[in-house]
């Protein structure tokens, strides 16, 4: 035995870390790329004892991704005793904020690579559904009329926002508020136009 | 030698037939799983000979990924004669066109996994490119007027309606020229937005 001072973790800890230390190395990998060899590295522990708390490779990316996919429903949670434009606005921000701040989780997760994963299909899968039921939610807060296409002008609205947050130059002062309105400007435009379809009028 | 007959084919036929496999064979898989061993075996050449024709896999991919690419450019072309209003619709209508009858390939490529495949990366950014430049060219011709955000707003409408068109039911009788429709509305909505800020207000 070495003299290094071990601290012991709960197996319930001990998982949390591996999971943490998987979610800090997603920020700049895909998850074919995370090794789990380094990942035990990282915490201090032989690649076996990690497998003694994860059954096998994928069933620790599924813990990443599952808590990465926590993260972002609990980030578009608005607060449920808000008034409906205002609840709408709070999912906006969070929605914004979090893929601004997991910009690269985000990218490799949600859409990208990964999102593709077999391992982690699922849940990604799972998280965007409840995430479109939430902006479902909002619209029915907002007594917006259900549409026969509503749940997929909703999603449809999703891969919208996402692309204008992933690529909307936020840098700037004030840059973020503008994001947030244009997002704002989108839903009301599109969730709107299923009960008012426009065609295009040259000027 | 077995008594099956063999076509000779020029060096530039035998490319454009192994990429003509390599596409048919991206229909059901992802770019990773497209085995050169089966494209060979599918020409019924030996898998030397297809690298007679190839560098290696990557520029095998890439020739695959670039004959994909110049499809989708190409079925987005409207006839450059035509008034704005139809030329904007052509455009609509070739995009859907492709994406419907190209759809496993086109998630496969050009949004899902392979799009972020280090390979094909820059292909399929440079295509993606010409078609927002194409959208813009359109918004021009329409006489919108340019906003700051122009380029950004086309992309996210770039992103809504592929993802509207991958999740459209069109089983239905009609329901293709409802999708197009639904498409020219969001473009209407989405990038006259950028002139039109709106926000969201309790009914």
């Amino acid at each position: 035995m070495s003299g290094r001072r071990t601290t012991r973790l709960t197996p319930d800890q001990r998982r949390e870390q591996l999971v943490g230390i998987g979610l800090e190395m997603l920020a700049d990998r895909s998850l074919d790329e995370l090794s789990t060899d380094e990942v035990a590295r990282r915490a201090g522990i032989s690649r076996g004892l990690l497998f003694h708390y994860f059954d096998s490779k994928r069933d620790f990316y599924r813990a990443v991704v599952r808590a990465e996919c926590d993260r972002f429903t609990a980030a578009t949670e608005p607060d449920g005793s808000l008034e409906p434009v205002a609840w709408m606005r709070a999912f906006i921000a969070g929605f914004v904020a979090y893929v601004l701040e997991h910009r690269q989780v985000y990218l490799a997760l949600v859409r990208g690579a990964a999102g593709s994963h077999p391992a982690v299909t699922d849940i990604v899968g799972t998280t965007r559904e409840t995430v479109a039921r939430r902006v479902h939610d909002g619209r029915r807060r907002l007594g917006m009329p259900d549409a026969p296409q509503a749940e997929l002008a909703t999603r449809a609205w999703m891969a919208f926002a996402e692309e204008a947050v992933t690529t909307w130059p936020v840098e700037r002062p004030g840059a973020r508020e503008e994001l947030c309105a244009f997002i704002e400007s989108s839903l009301v435009n599109l969730l709107g136009l299923l009960d008012r379809p426009q065609v295009l009028t040259p000027r």
